[in-house]
C-alpha cells in the first residue's frame, strides 16, 4: 500500500476525512470531515487564529458570506480572469488542465502560461489524452467560479467566492472606521471557498470546496518596515527556493538578514519567518520538510508583486507541495474596488492620504490538515513488534486524554468513571472499556491521543493510576487526585513527561 | 429610533454585523460579521458545541460540504418539495411569499398551507400588493435551493445545502461503523446553509445564507426512553404554547412530568428541558423571554412527527420569534436515503435490526446572535445620567478584559503594557489609552466587556490596580500580581465580584 492509500485508509477508518456522498457513488473534489477530523480541524483553526492574530495589535477575525454579488468579483478581476485552460479529448471526452499535462510531461512549471502558447506546446511535446491516447481538441478557457442567480426572478447575478480575501477587501473601509483608523490593520477570515476545478485530484489536495485561513494586513508602505521588530528574526534561517533556481530543484538556507540584502522588503521577510515559526514550532513540522518557493514574474498572478508559496514535503503527494502563500498584493485590490464602486478606499493618517497596501498570508486548512497526517503518522518499531502512532501536537489532537479501566469488571469501571468525569470538565476526554488494554492503547495512538490514564487493581488499593505517553509508550504512576494539574501542564508544555516523579 | 434600528446602529458602529457588500449598494438577505461579531459568534458556537455534545457519550461534531450532489437532495425530498408559494404583482412586479401576506393580514399562521388554497384565500381577504396596491398574478411554487453545475462540462447537477442535516444523514452509516456501533449516536454540524428566500426581511432574521448548529440524535425508539435520566428534569417548568392554543396567544408553564402525561414522549420532553437550560442558564436569557411553540399537523413538515419551535421574545422583531426547533423526524431521512441509494441504512444491535429514528435539535446561530443583542443591550440609568451596556455572558463576550492606563503619560502606559501582555496570554484582552477613562469604560460596556482593569498613579506606588465590573460599574482594588487568577475565577463563575476583598 503506498503512502497515500495508507493515510486515506487511516483517515476513513478513524473518522478523519472521507469522500463526500460516498453513499451516492462519491462526488469528485469534495470531502467531509468525520468525528476526529472535525475536532482536529477546529483546533487547527483555533491555533491559526491564536497565532496569526497575535502578530499585530489591531488584528481581528471577521466572517463574511460565501455568496458574493457579481459587482464585487468584477472589481477584483475574477469575473474576467479567473480561468484555467481546458483541453478535451476528441475520442473519449476526458477533460484536462493544459498546464498540468505540460507539467507532467516536462517536469517544469507552467503556472500562468499565456493561453495562446498552450496548443503549440501540447503539439511540440506530442501530448495526448492520458486515458485513451486520443488527440485533444483546441484548448479553451474554462471559468472556475460557480455562478448563481439570487432572488425570486433570478435577477441578481452572484458567485460562490473563489477566495476569502475579497470578503475582507469590501469590508476594509468599514472596519478601518470601526477600529478607529489605525494601520497596520489585520483582518482574517477562516472559511470556505469554491472553485470548479477541471480535474480535482490527489484527494484533498485539489478540492472544489475547501477551507482557507487568510490574513490580510493593510499597511502604509512608507512606514511599515520601521514598525517591524526585525531583530527578533534577523538571524533565523529559512529554507528558500528562489525563482531562478527552482527548476533545478534548488532550495538554500538563508538568514532573514541575507534575504533582505538580496532585495526583498524587510516586512515581507519578517512575515516569512513568522509563517515558518508557525509550521516548525506550533505544528512541529520537521525543519527539512518545510520551505518557501518563490514564483517568478511569469508564474505569479499579475497583481502580486512578490509571491512565495509555503510548501510541505509530503510523501503521499510525491514531494514538496503548496500549502499556502505569502502575497504582496500592493494596492491592487482596494484600487479595483475603488474604481468599480466609486467609493474612495483611501485613508488619511498623519496628514498623508493614500490607498493602503496589502500583504496576504494565505493558508489552505485542508492542505495543512493532510500535510499533518502525512508528517505525523508513523510506524514505530517496538520490542513486541510495531505500533502505529499519529504524533500530533497535543494542541490539535482530537482527543487529549483517554481514560481506560484495565478490565470491564472487578469494580474498575466504577473507579474509572468519576476520574473520567472529572477530567472531561477540563479536557477533551474519551472513555473506553472495550477490548484488551493493548488494543485500546493502539487505538488511541492511531488517532494521536497524547496521554492515556489506566485504572487497575492497584488503583483500588492506593489511589494511583498509570499515565502513559503516546510518543514513547513510557508510563508513570501519580495519585489520581493529581491528574488534572499534571495533564494540564503536560498539554500546555509547562511540564515534560520524563520529569514527572 | 425603534429597537431594531437601535440594535443595527450598535451593530454597525461596533463591528458586530452589517449588510454584505454595502460598498456595492448591499445584497438583500446577506450579512457579514465584523471584528466583534465574528469573535462573539465563534464563542457562541463553541459554547453550543460544548453543551450539546455533552448530552450523550457518543456525541460528536462532524463537518461536511456546502455543495451536495442532486441525488442526495432527491432522496431527502428537497428537490421535489422545497418550495414556497410566490405571488407577483401584475403592476409593479414585487415578489411576495403568499403565506406571509396572509399572516400579516389575518395574524394567523399559514405555514404548510396547501398551494391550491392560496389564491382563494388571497382573494377572500382582498390582499393586494403591499407596495403599489396592484393585483397579484396567480400564485406559483418557487424553488428555494440554489442550483449549481459541477465539473468542466457542467454534467453533475448539485445544490447548495438548504440545511446541514443531510450532511449528517448521508454520513450516518460510516460514523456508526467508525464509532463501533453504539446508539444513541449524536452527530452535529455547525455550518452554513443557503435558501433563496423570496423576500428576505427583518434584517438577520430571514437570510439567504445563514449558519445552523444542528445535532442529529440517532436512537432505537424501543429503548431510548429507558436510557434517559428523566429524574434530572421532571420537575423543571417549561413555558409552552401548545398547537391548539397558540392562535389565542396562550403559553402555559408546565412541568416536564406534566408534558409527558399529556402524551409527549419522555425522550422528547427531556430534550426540551435541556434546550431550555441552554437558553436560560448558559445564555442567561430571562425565563419570560423563552418559550416553546408547538406546530400542529397542518403546519409542520410532513416528516416531522412532533415539532416545537424554540422562540425568544425580541422587541426589535415584534415579539416571540423562532430561533430553532426540536424535530422528531422518525426514520424518514434514513429510509429516504436507503430507498434512493439502495444502500441499507439498518443497524443490528442486540439481535434487533432496524432503521434508527432521529431527533433533531436545530438552531439558527445568526438568530441566536441577534436575540442576544436584543435581550442584552440596555440603557442603564446612573447618578451621572445613563450608560449603554451589553450584558453578554462572559463566555461569549468578544473581549473579556480591557486594560486601561488612566492617562497616556506619567509612566502609566509603561506600567500597563506588561499587565496587558501577561493577561493576553490567558484571556482575550484589549488595550486602550485613547480618550478619557469614562469614554473608554463606555466603549467597553457597549461591546459587553465584562471587566476593565485600570492602571493609575496609585499603581506606581503600591502595585494595586482597579478592576471594574461591567454590570454594576462597581470597583475593587487587588494587587496587579493577583489579576490573572481573579479574572479566571470571575469569568468561569467560580468567584463573584462582590465577594472580592
Amino acid at each position: 500500500m503506498d503512502r497515500y492509500d495508507e493515510l486515506m485508509s487511516l483517515s476513513v477508518r478513524k473518522g478523519f476525512i472521507w469522500p463526500t456522498a460516498d453513499l451516492y457513488g462519491g462526488f469528485a473534489g469534495f470531502y467531509d470531515y468525520g468525528h476526529n477530523g472535525a475536532l482536529m480541524k477546529r483546533r487547527l483553526e483555533d491555533l491559526w487564529i491564536d497565532y496569526f492574530l497575535h502578530l499585530g495589535e489591531d488584528y481581528y477575525l471577521i466572517d463574511t458570506t460565501s455568496i458574493l454579488p457579481e459587482a464585487s468579483l468584477k472589481a477584483s478581476g475574477h469575473v474576467e480572469h479567473f480561468t484555467d485552460i481546458l483541453v478535451t479529448c476528441t475520442k473519449c471526452g476526458e477533460n484536462c488542465r493544459a498546464d498540468h499535462l505540460l507539467e507532467e510531461a516536462t517536469k517544469k512549471s507552467y503556472e500562468g502560461i499565456p493561453p495562446q502558447e498552450i496548443d503549440k506546446l501540447l503539439a511540440e511535446h506530442k501530448i495526448r489524452c492520458p486515458k485513451c491516447k486520443g488527440a485533444f481538441a483546441p484548448s479553451k478557457p474554462f471559468h472556475m467560479m460557480f455562478p448563481l442567480m439570487v432572488g425570486p426572478m433570478g435577477k441578481d447575478p452572484a458567485y460562490l467566492r473563489p477566495e476569502t480575501a475579497q470578503g475582507v477587501y469590501i469590508n476594509f473601509k468599514r472596519e478601518f472606521e470601526a477600529l478607529r483608523r489605525h494601520l497596520p490593520l489585520g483582518l482574517a477570515i477562516v472559511g470556505r471557498a469554491f472553485r470548479n476545478e477541471i480535474s480535482p485530484r490527489q484527494g484533498t489536495y485539489r478540492m472544489r470546496e475547501f477551507i482557507q485561513a487568510e490574513l490580510q494586513i493593510f499597511f502604509n508602505p512608507k512606514t511599515f518596515d520601521s514598525s517591524i521588530a526585525f531583530d527578533d528574526v534577523q538571524s533565523s534561517e529559512l529554507l528558500v527556493a528562489r525563482a531562478d533556481k527552482k527548476d533545478q530543484g534548488g532550495a538554500d538556507r538563508a538568514t532573514c538578514s541575507e534575504l533582505v540584502k538580496s532585495g526583498l522588503p524587510l516586512f515581507y521577510v519578517y512575515h516569512l519567518a513568522k509563517v515558518q515559526d508557525f509550521f516548525l514550532k506550533e505544528l512541529a513540522v520537521p525543519a527539512d520538510r518545510f520551505r518557501f518557493a518563490e514564483l517568478g514574474e511569469g508564474e505569479r498572478a499579475f497583481y502580486n508583486r512578490i509571491h512565495f508559496d509555503m510548501e510541505v514535503k509530503q510523501d503521499s503527494l510525491g514531494g514538496f507541495k503548496e500549502i499556502g502563500g505569502v502575497h504582496y498584493r500592493g494596492d491592487h485590490d482596494l484600487t479595483g474596488h475603488q474604481n468599480t464602486s466609486k467609493v474612495s478606499q483611501t485613508v488619511t493618517i498623519d496628514g498623508e492620504t493614500f490607498i493602503p497596501h496589502v500583504l496576504e498570508l494565505s493558508f489552505g486548512i485542508d492542505r495543512m490538515f493532510w500535510a499533518l497526517l502525512d508528517a505525523k503518522y508513523e510506524k514505530v518499531k517496538t520490542e513486541k513488534g510495531e505500533r502505529y502512532v499519529l504524533h500530533l501536537p497535543p494542541k490539535i489532537a482530537p482527543t487529549q486524554v483517554a481514560v481506560l479501566p484495565l478490565l470491564g469488571k472487578d469494580g474498575l469501571p466504577e473507579k474509572a468513571m468519576p476520574i473520567y468525569e472529572q477530567l472531561a470538565k477540563e479536557f477533551k476526554c474519551f472513555y473506553d472499556e472495550g477490548g484488551s488494554i493493548g488494543r485500546r492503547y493502539a487505538r488511541m495512538d492511531e488517532i494521536g491521543t497524547p496521554y492515556c490514564v489506566t485504572i487497575d487493581h492497584q488503583t483500588l488499593q492506593d489511589g494511583t493510576v498509570t499515565i502513559r505517553e503516546r510518543d514513547t509508550a513510557a508510563q508513570k504512576r501519580p495519585a489520581s487526585s493529581e491528574l488534572g494539574p499534571i495533564i494540564g501542564k503536560l498539554l500546555s508544555g509547562q511540564a515534560k513527561f520524563e520529569s514527572l516523579p
